[in-house]
């Protein structure tokens, strides 16, 4: 490929800001397309020319959020869905499409949690690492979101998130680690927030040093919205590309600074060849580019104004229902009240059984091109049945079942705030009691972005669907679900606790006056829950099926000095077709930190019909044992035992087998600045000091264990009489 | 006074450090004196010449540690003790008395909690400063310690206690501060661990800044034994005098440092005059400077090696008594179990009956000039009882009552190193819980330095009686309660919690690879379990009396801007002489910042005859009100109506009256980087700037709502087309 045309400094500056609100600027000259970058983790949202609304978009279909598809614990089901957004995005003629959201839910208040997967962040990277696949794979650029620890509403352009390394290492960076390694996302988007102090898109050691330098991202990073702070320092630090434009204000501040000598020229010439390489890339893999005319039409077709999508919407449609019924979680199921009978009686309750709401507010809003009514959707699953909607808890009692549609209005929850309670409305709390009283038995259909607590109508009720926000096809795979005609296989991607007051950031979130302290560290939802041994309603990993599975022969076997492989055999052990997810935890040893009891290392989900087995095998890597050191700065395996664990969920371990690790043979010098302890514990250091020191002063037992965390320095400080010469020189070699 | 004589630049450098262990380093010339300091929080430690162990220093009355006094809520049973160390230090020669701990209990396990006060820092402080005045009325100078955040043993030298500013200032200072504005103590003595990565004898934010410039502490600062890692840098910082000596090695570093330009003598010469100045003082207030005989007899009387202690050993065992009487917490005393009838059968169980544990292991330890049995005690007390000790619970069916004395073991607990549990040793569980089955009534005593957990056997036993760590004459004390002589008054200065899991430090304490995450923040002790609404045994504040108190007519006035005074009227409506604790707290109001739910502001203790009243009038400053603001870097009453409560502890409300406070008048000035909900909320901005977009485009009420914590700078960046000229500006300033 020949060299780029050299560009003058305007130009170049002006190519690293937004033209306007969503594309970039072009330049005929050099080649480098203007590109069109949307909202859409889950679905397109393209806004023409005249939008002024958030609302305001072509229309797309709007696939399950993340906070469902999460609950799939299925990367395929993720890499489909982002295939289907991928053709979308490119018959909009969309470039870049800004997802998918992979921060860690903290807190369950945070108000976008519904664009997240997951409060942990092996399923998070998993998952996230597929939907970018899938929709890179149509030659659209993802983005993936927001970099890094954007983990609440409440003043999110300003708060510090004040985060330790190892909370950052080890929970708030891997989802975004993993994808980079795997999926090679064209773009990252730095965050809106502050991280220790310093803005996201102005955190050198986060964009330059890690993202770049630490696991080899190769893209471009693009400011969240209005995330630039100090455009310079910005450029410096690694983000690359300011969005939307600030009508030329901040190129001239860059084209200032390297004037003045105050910017190296060198680092705009960098930025602009990354945006170049996007281009070069999304424009190649779409066809685009000019060189190839191949899709190019298509490219463009809905783009013309003509309200042609461009797709093909029934099957879109379709894939969005088959999503989201692999999605939704059954909580609770007591003596098989669900899949519904074919010919029953069933009184609807709940406005959200006509009216459902499937998708969250704010940026990832999507104009769905149609929208499935649950009430609906049943009747035609159900056609022997009699389904009778009422505003009415007392016509319940003639019913055989009652299914109350529940969850959180659009003014709950919502980019842009965080809730501060876990409770349903209480008008629902209400309706849910009332029918449980007057019906023979009662399902409760949850439609919720964010986590809430059941504790108030739980006992009262014989079954609960956690449909989470469906997309526009939930209403069809809810039917679905409750009729049997699919057997649910969601699992919980975030645990589902008693109460607020349980969970680990209660009293650090949201934190107040540009601060949120990171004050859990590691121990983020079911690490914390596990490692306190806090109750909760339901752990995450937890959901029901129906039919039964057993598991049996779970192995691990070592495959290197810190590595293993897990084996065990899933049978369906019960009388329909339905999916498995296999769950591994491993529980530290031997570390010098406080650890979570156990972390989720490895998962898969089968699909098995009744009677049948499969052997599934697992990796687990170096990582899968390892904590961050920060003493050494890197990953760390501490040698020892570790225990292996087959989990129904985090909180139920079926089996649980031992492995013992080499781990890191490391071991911290001896000098006059290490303990005392460390020195009598050394093999050889240990019995030469006593023996020295056995005429001495000061170093009876009860003194030594006084002492015992007293650099050696002080200690020596200590003795009325000074060790032989060179001793401590010559032990700390030994 | 005349100038001092002129010292050469190593003599004062040799002057700054130990001459040896507990000495100073004298220059005749000048005429500044060798100084005497030795341990002593609550018994004087003084080693003689040939002493090479820490048990093996002159017999001294062993005063109860701390965790006893601190149940006393008695600032003038404080004073009294400390008047008694401070005779007994006089009497052995001693110029520093090093004490008292006001370190906060911040997690139970921490293994120096037996030598510290409380998890409040309100309690502490004003005990201290009671202990500290008492000390230092007697002409001897105390160390208030250790300076600051050393709330560990866990690798306590080398350890950084990672705390945020504000829990500094409301949790972890508060008690230093008012010791240093109340007491004037001497010395301070500047701790081992680091704070926030600076050695706390390094840390000239908090020595030079936070103790001397915003306190002004005019004493001299002292290291802790072995504490000064870098002495020139100490120094600097604000640490005066090292101990112990160093041989003169960090004596020719800071003599170095001053020749090579690296650190200006004059430095030197404060510190210097600071020592010179401790001198005066603890000579001048002891009459030994050789201006006055006075008391210098007395003085050296100890010091003899007479073996004469000099001072009166049956009226300070008389003393020790009674304060210990005074601390005794009764946490349960089912069916009036307790006080024992005199004409009754007693089973005594528990080797602690006869060689009771009485003080704690490390620097503290005191020779105690005799010790209590609390068995010979109670026979003492209860002549026409019949008081057997037996090993065999069988053996306490055939008793009326089974008193068990149970507690931690020295080797459980001690300076140097943390528990791992708060269990009872397993054979002390046992013993207990086969006694409760046998006997007809139990009571439990328990003897330990740190708090325990129940949960074992608490519902099987009718009487507990926390005797914490009671001193030498705790046995006559434990006595005394438990026949009645004595009517018990403790209250809880820590909570009892029902779990470890359940303590607000669980997961980060005590960390590890040097640094301990105060991840909790300002939710320590019962600020945590009332915030977070956990369930606990017994809460701060709680203890059990023989009569009964009402309190009555709880008011609150205004008596300025942001203050108020309490009155209650306290009644003994029992039939015996008893003292009261009158517990004030105060809900704060209106913070940016989560808060407590209530914090302990205002408490005193009262002695009641039967029948008898009295009306109790308590300030509430400022401070009570206040919270520690970050961005004012300054206390800060926020505008709003406060609950001040009276409490019987920290968790039951009693009464509580709402107080209206105007709060400090900031308003934070509207500038571009304030977020656009606060430009919008504003009275007069607000409504101008929504009339100047109402042509605009971007600013739909779901788009605000979405982008309300954006800077302006950033929403001006948004907008197609700029505000007219001039208007921020002008709305700035509406």
């Amino acid at each position: 490929m020949a060299d780029p045309t050299p560009l003058d400094l305007d130009t170049k500056t002006a190519l690293l800001s937004g033209r306007d609100m969503w594309t970039t600027e072009s330049t005929e000259a050099a080649g480098v397309p203007s590109l069109l970058m949307c909202d859409g983790p889950h679905g397109v949202r393209k806004q023409s020319g005249g939008a002024t609304e958030v609302h305001d978009s072509e229309p797309a279909t709007c696939f399950p959020p993340a906070v469902a598809l999460a609950s799939s614990w299925d990367p395929e089901l993720l890499r489909g869905v982002g295939e289907a957004l991928g053709r979308e995005a490119r018959a909009q003629g969309v470039d870049v499409l800004l997802g998918p959201g992979v921060n860690i839910k903290r807190s369950p208040l945070c108000g976008r949690n519904f664009e997240y997967f997951s409060e942990d962040p092996l399923l998070s990277g998993v998952l996230g690492a597929a939907h970018v696949s899938g929709v890179q794979s149509q030659g659209v650029g993802a983005s993936v979101k927001h970099f890094a620890a954007n983990n609440q509403e409440t003043d999110r352009m300003r708060v510090s998130a004040d985060v330790d390394e190892r909370a950052l290492r080890e929970i708030y960076l891997p989802a975004f680690e993993r994808i980079v390694k795997e999926a090679r996302p064209a773009t990252v988007m730095a965050a809106y927030n502050r991280v220790n102090g310093v803005h996201a898109t102005q955190h050198r050691a986060l964009l330059a040093g890690i993202l770049r330098e630490e696991w080899g991202f190769d893209g471009l990073v693009v400011s969240d919205w209005g995330a630039v702070a100090d455009r310079v320092a910005a450029l410096v630090a690694g983000t690359d590309l300011e969005m939307p434009g600030t009508g030329g204000r901040t190129d001239a501040e860059v084209a200032a600074a390297v004037r003045e000598g105050r910017l190296d020229e060198a680092v705009v010439d960098t930025a602009v060849g990354r945006l170049r390489e996007l281009a070069r890339r999304v424009r190649a893999e779409s066809g685009a580019d000019g060189s190839g005319a191949a899709g190019s039409d298509t490219k463009g077709s809905g783009a013309d104004g003509s309200g042609a999508p461009g797709f093909d919407v029934d099957a879109h449609h379709r894939l969005a229902r088959e999503a989201a019924a692999d999605c939704l979680v059954l909580l609770k199921n007591d003596d098989g009240t669900l899949p519904l009978a074919p010919a029953t009686r069933i009184a609807v309750l709940g406005e959200f059984a006509r009216r459902p709401r499937y998708q969250g507010g704010g940026s990832s809003h999507v104009n769905a091109t149609r929208v499935d009514s649950p009430l609906d959707e049943l009747r035609l699953r159900l056609p022997d049945a009699r389904v009778d909607f009422t505003d009415d808890p007392a016509q319940a009692a003639d019913a055989d079942v009652a299914v109350v549609f529940a969850g959180l209005r659009e003014e709950d929850e919502s980019e842009g705030f965080d809730r501060e309670h876990l409770r349903l409305p209480a008008d629902q709390v209400e309706l849910i009691r009332a029918a449980a009283t007057a019906a023979p038995r009662t399902v409760v259909v949850l439609l919720n972005g964010g986590v809430v607590s059941l504790e108030e109508w739980y006992a009262d009720v014989d079954a609960v669907v956690e449909a989470w926000l469906p997309g526009q096809a939930g209403g069809g795979a809810i039917a679905d679900v409750l009729s049997g005609r699919v057997n649910p296989s969601g699992r919980l991607a975030e645990t589902v606790p008693l109460r607020l007051q349980d969970t680990p950031a209660y009293l650090n979130f949201p934190g107040g006056q540009g601060h949120v302290r990171y004050g859990e560290g590691v121990m983020v939802g079911y690490r914390y829950y596990e490692s306190a041994e806090v109750a909760v309603r339901h752990p995450f990993g937890h959901g029901l099926s129906y039919t039964s599975f057993e598991e049996t022969g779970f192995r691990v076997e070592r495959t290197g000095a810190d590595t293993a492989t897990v084996s065990v055999t899933v049978t369906n052990t019960g009388g329909r077709f339905g999916k498995h997810v296999v769950q591994v935890y491993v529980a530290p040893a031997g570390r010098p930190v406080v650890s979570p009891v156990r972390e989720l290392r490895a998962f898969t989900k089968v699909a098995l019909a009744p009677g049948e087995s499969t052997v599934v095998e697992l990796p687990l890597e170096r990582r899968a044992f390892a904590f961050w050191d920060i003493e050494r700065g890197d990953w760390t395996v501490s040698a020892g035992r570790y225990e292996v664990q087959l989990g129904r969920d985090a909180h139920t371990v079926l089996a649980s087998v031992g492995v013992e690790l080499a781990g890191d043979r490391y071991r911290r010098p001896l000098t006059v600045e290490s303990p005392v302890s460390e020195w009598f514990a050394h093999d050889a250091a240990g019995p030469a000091l006593r023996k020295a020191l056995a005429g001495g002063r000061m170093v009876g037992d009860d003194v030594l264990r006084m002492i015992a965390s007293m650099p050696m320095r002080q200690f020596l400080a200590f003795l009325p009489e000074p060790l032989p010469q060179g001793l401590l020189e010559e032990l700390s070699e030994a």
